[in-house]
């Protein structure tokens, strides 16, 4: 079951008009929420931010709170999974002719929830690959948009090489992953680029932030590079589905040697608490 | 009536999935095609075009030449205007799950056309109004794709502002409209921003170039900038649809004393002969 428009449906019978703009233009938002044991995980953050991204492009945010906690309360109640991921995502809605400019429509909503089966702390401790690339999207990275062409691109080049993900640089300077952001570990500090319109202000990234704190590392939102990155104690992607893993080979060079600081484990437990808050 | 997947169907009764990627991701390719007195203007040169979107983005096409050719000309008989645009979009496909890196699907292929009212000579020669702005867009604007999110936003801007374009610069250079290419006339040359990843390489704009040369003037594709364009004899802007337009007044400020130069009437009386060709 699906949510489309205000109806549960089949997800085989969900569809929409070939006008919406979503489809024309990609012109939508969405949200990527975690569910904990049947409970959706900082709600209110990630509201917050849909709310940001819908005033960037100018939609007008069709439900209240409340109103999104009922739906997703009511979608994720459908499935049997305990842990899932929600998906949620606003259009422009459909117009009768298409133009780039627009007028004000009935947005399009779309919500599926899929089980969300979180990688173990064994499987983490793997460690995991990852590429660098240069980062050509587009300059409101901010707004989580559904225009993904570059992201897809991405996200299928690391696919073809096996790696878990890309790593972006612009001038230099690390800005987050194709779908995740990234932190880096030197000397007991954790660095991540600041926010802004070079990159989605991840919930999770957040949430490491804290756990980082409360692991008594200090944290530094400033940008650093891929030449600080070969020096690094510690390299790490986060994202509300992956959580937070540990990168170990980095363009096949290993980061610190290949082996992971014990502060990611602690920052790692600390974030499974959250988790149960 | 549209085209969608091989069927001719009322507008109203073309839906896709919602597991379309071109709904979720943007990820998909357009063009834009004219007709003229019926007849499909310069096919060949827009399926190329379309050739190489398609091959960018790593979607197999799913029609031959001949095969475009006949399902245009049929959508396009079925509209009693003689002179249309075609729109053409073609998206990855449906999956069963959302997920950024894809597998081969099939492709989803949706076409509409509409009545096409070109400006007479006497509207243009009024003159229309532009603005400038950075170019946020992506690196990879030689690319025809759906992921239209930033021209979307420039579009609605320039209608806030009531003018026609939002004329757009990368490190201090022109590269172009956000829905047209920019030429800068200047002591009888022509230029404009070389094809490359920051332009769309549009057929009109081709067309401009070899209807400048017929009109004796030089053409170098090379970059210019703002500074350059107040010195300017001309700034014209060029599209399927709008043609090539002059633009007058660019923030606010006239160009060349807001007088049309004479070459603009020789090129538009050029490009006039071809769309007869």
């Amino acid at each position: 079951m699906v949510y489309l428009n205000g109806n549960f449906i089949a997800k085989n019978k969900a569809s929409i008009s070939v006008m919406d703009r979503g489809f024309l233009f990609g012109d939508g938002v969405y949200e990527v929420i975690p569910v904990y044991q049947g409970k959706i995980f900082r709600l209110t953050e990630h509201l917050d931010r849909l709310q940001n991204s819908l005033d960037s492009i100018q939609i007008t945010n069709p439900y209240s709170h409340d109103e999104w906690q009922s739906i997703l309360t009511k979608l994720s109640g459908l499935s049997s999974a305990l842990d899932q991921s929600l998906y949620l995502q606003i259009t422009r809605g459909a117009d009768t002719q298409r133009k780039h400019n627009f007028d004000t429509l009935t947005p399009t909503v779309y919500i599926e929830t899929s089980p969300l089966i979180a990688k173990t702390k064994s499987q983490l401790e793997n460690g995991f690959s990852a590429m660098t690339r240069e980062d050509i999207r587009w300059h409101r990275c901010d707004i989580k948009a559904t225009s993904l062409l570059a992201n897809i691109l991405y996200a299928q080049e690391a696919k073809q090489h096996q790696v878990e993900e890309m790593i972006l640089s612009r001038n230099h300077q690390i800005t987050e992953g194709a779908t995740s952001n990234v932190f880096m570990l030197k000397d007991n500090t954790l660095f991540t680029h600041p926010t802004g319109p070079n990159i989605l202000s991840g919930i999770t990234r957040d949430l490491v932030i804290n756990s980082a704190k409360a692991c008594k590392l200090n944290v530094q939102e400033t940008p650093f590079s891929l030449d600080d990155i070969q020096q690094a104690d510690g390299l790490w992607i986060s994202s509300s589905t992956r959580e937070i893993m540990p990168i170990t080979l980095l363009d096949d060079q290993p980061i610190n040697q290949g082996v992971i600081h014990p502060a990611w484990s602690c920052v790692f437990d600390y974030y499974q608490q959250l988790k149960n808050d």
